[in-house]
């Protein structure tokens, strides 16, 4: 191979070498009442609710819904790439 | 530096600042019962169960398992990279 | 564009095309008590918790906390990039 297109591709793999890793993030966001939202960037995993409540489903895609009748806080666990 | 290196790496830096950044994408995946997963690709990050249950485990990596004795419906959170 | 340029910008596109992409990994941590904490460089994206327990919170960024007053055991789900 010329050394020139070795050269080049040695210069690249420094490059790529030298990129910081990309990490996940989380952080939870705690609301009373029955919902908790992530902010925009950021992607629900899982919620926690009051009252020992483990059913909840997510609403517009970034929103916990805690079900239970009876509710007084929703947590919302929010993650995103940094 | 000699010019040809540094224009080499100008090319390598532009490259990749043009590159999308990578996001996490999330969805649910619910079914009736007391088991739901996760479709190939994608990892679960959390379960919500029915009746207020809020114990579960993770089966085959992919599958969250509600545990309480009586049991309706099971919801996983599965995310990726996109 | 001069063929000196171009060359580079296709060695450069060769070699972010060769490159593997990053995928989410996860795996639970269950530990009796009300606690349960994710190794270093893992984050924690939802808890489950004994007794149907659905209500918790995270301590110090990487601990699930079980709230229910009688606990038996608890579980992180912890995610990272590979």
């Amino acid at each position: 191979q010329c050394s020139f297109e070795s050269l080049v591709d040695q210069r690249i793999k420094e490059a790529l070498s030298r990129q910081e890793p990309k990490t996940i993030s989380c952080t939870s966001v705690t609301s009373s009442g029955r919902l908790a939202s992530c902010p925009a960037g950021m992607v629900v995993t899982g919620c926690a609710c009051g009252y020992g409540c483990g059913s909840w489903d997510i609403r517009n895609g970034n929103t916990c819904h805690c079900q239970c009748s009876v509710m007084d806080w929703a947590s919302a666990r929010c993650c995103r790439m940094v």
